[in-house]
């Protein structure tokens, strides 16, 4: 198979973008990663577009062609596909641009990722997020998603001792960065003191533990690593680019403390980039509520399981710490449109890549790795990418 | 890329399935195509499921987990992709398949689809529908998709002088040759005098001019030809696999009286298959509304631009004309459940190929096509096969 390139991203602000339309941002994200790449729009052989719940968010469903009409493509009659994981639907929208570039059936893919999810009532966006687990045995009982991370964290915690402070502190880390990042949905420093103080959505989680809700898109230009040459200078190579089912309910799993599509998802990619966790520069981790992020940073091998917790206390996924987790603020601060958000990850990798993440760049990132789940972790999506 | 070749098929009944739910309908295709392929559920190393709108059907996303975890894979961790295109889910799942397969990223894929649209009052199955076209720009101006295809249908009849009893004959075939299938929903023959009595739903569409609401689900194996022989000493061939799209809305097209996204999806697949529409022995087209199926047979190149409703009227598309369309009744009268129809059209082909299509069976079959649209033809895939 062919090996595939970046050669441009581009992505909207994050946040409530009440004046804007579905449309409207998955467009101008799009329009943002082929300026960036510097290709024409007829250089697009397909589309593949990531969403979680546009059908409910916004009545709309037929997301490839209705972005592919909107962006002015519908001339071209490309293949214009949406893709759907839950939350990993962004990262799938990579995956799937990938594979296609890499079989040699196509030669330049647009992978983009949109959600919308301001435009219902908090209570109708709330239901949204249960459709990604399972509706008839999880949401029917009242669970709701940050009660199901809430359950992960409870094991987590009486397992290795994983205390709220540590969990507050993945919060305080991403804030800080999301300062650095002008695209962010929440660009203040919050201090651990305020995560714990902040009202209890289900316990151990505090409001603070949880990415909010925002709207957003991101895209990606995908070619083969031999053309990119001729559109940058700086491509972005995707070494690895896996995705790993487990069951979409946390019930059935064998445990609750790790997330078995993770593992394999990370299993997989380590090993189409014949690279070790301990090569990887910098990531961007599924935070959707804080402890995610420490099941994620221990089952992608960067920690051993349980020590999560403290790695984060000590501060070695800071910037400037041991691996650099969440550079741009991750789901918590930088913002967490469903759909949008593994390509917005992307985006990220590839401008820390390029040394182009001006305050928040970690020094000389030359491995980047991206790691994004569906609902509980029913899917995990993770990719490698080098300079 | 790797010759592919389908091993197995498996279809639920579709109709009012009440007593059954989305994923038991789901797993029930896919149990049937595996135990049709003579494989292991542990022989599959990734699955692509088409749905339109389980979000709102059944208020549930992340599809591709969800059978993946229902049909007893999830120990697996395999891939599960849920691909949507509105009604042409179904075809785009196989399409995904069968790009996987080819590329040489899997070995044996499941394509499956899935729609439950019964579980919802009518009025909102309606509303769902137009999600599949633009809801910003015809949705909000009240147009359904009955109306829509009704503009295609009065201009068709305005340019070519296409009739309404040329437009009820469609459905009278279709349901003569759904009386064969045991899978169909409608298994009665209807008169063109029940046509053109049956309600104006939007003129010049009536009632029997348009498919119900159904649910039902189909799935198919797919794997290397290679492979296949292993397997089956039946293999079909997977000649072509071909997507295009347009504008998601109908006031943007050159032409009502055309679909773009077909004529070049069809064009690519002749290409891919190197054959001519001449050759096609037997073809399941989109006929989601009698109209449709005229347009289609004429953009699929079987008849010329306009002659479509005379080559009805001829009877050169029934069972023993010059090229039988819809043997299995169609989405007019075996059903229409979204995103599973694009499946369901394969699998009858399959089994027109294979020689088993029992009373409905076109002698001789070699080489069939399939056509599965999305909304107005936002989407078109286009598929071909040989034995």
């Amino acid at each position: 198979m062919r090996e595939v390139a970046i050669i441009g991203v581009g992505t909207t602000k994050f946040g409530e973008l009440w004046d804007r339309s579905f449309r409207d941002i998955a467009v101008e994200a799009g329009l943002k990663a082929i300026e960036d790449a510097g290709i024409s729009g007829d250089d697009i052989d397909a589309l593949y577009g990531g969403n979680m719940s546009a059908g409910r968010f916004v009545e709309q469903e037929h997301i490839g062609a209705l972005i592919s009409d909107y962006a002015g493509l519908s001339g071209l009659h490309i293949a214009a596909t949406r893709v759907e994981a839950g939350c990993a639907s962004g990262a799938l929208a990579l995956h799937s641009a990938v594979l296609s570039v890499a079989s040699g059936w196509y030669d330049l893919v647009i992978a983009a990722g949109v959600e919308k999810m301001t435009d219902v009532d908090d209570d109708i966006a709330s239901d949204l997020l249960v459709s990604g687990v399972d509706r008839e045995w999880e949401a029917i009982c009242g669970a709701t998603l940050p009660s199901l991370f809430a359950l992960m964290a409870k094991a987590h915690m009486q397992k290795y001792h994983t205390t709220s402070e540590q969990m507050a502190k993945v919060a305080v880390k991403n804030h800080v960065n999301a300062t650095h990042n002008p695209l962010a949905q929440y660009r203040r420093a919050i201090s651990a003191e305020a995560v714990l103080g902040s009202p209890m959505v289900a316990d151990p989680l505090h409001m603070l533990d949880c990415s909010g809700i925002a709207d957003g898109a991101s895209a990606a230009v995908v070619c083969t690593a031999e053309t990119a040459k001729k559109y940058t200078e700086s491509p972005i190579y995707v070494k690895a680019s896996a995705q790993a089912s487990d069951t979409i309910s946390l019930h059935d799993r064998r445990d609750l403390t790790t997330m078995d599509a993770t593992v394999f998802a990370a299993k997989k990619a380590y090993q189409m980039a014949a690279l070790e966790p301990t090569q990887i520069d910098v990531a961007e981790v599924h935070d959707s509520y804080t402890i995610a992020e420490l099941i994620a940073i221990e089952d992608l091998g960067f920690f051993e399981k349980g020590a999560g917790g403290t790695a984060t206390e000590e501060g070695q996924t800071e910037l400037g710490g041991k691996i650099p987790i969440n550079p741009s603020g991750g789901l918590k601060a930088c913002g967490h449109p469903l759909g949008a958000t593994g390509i917005r990850q992307v985006a990220e990798i590839v401008q820390q890549l390029r040394g182009e993440a001006g305050k928040r760049q970690v020094p000389n990132a030359e491995v980047g790795l991206t790691h994004n789940i569906g609902g509980t972790g029913g899917t995990a999506i993770v990719h490698i990418f080098t300079r």
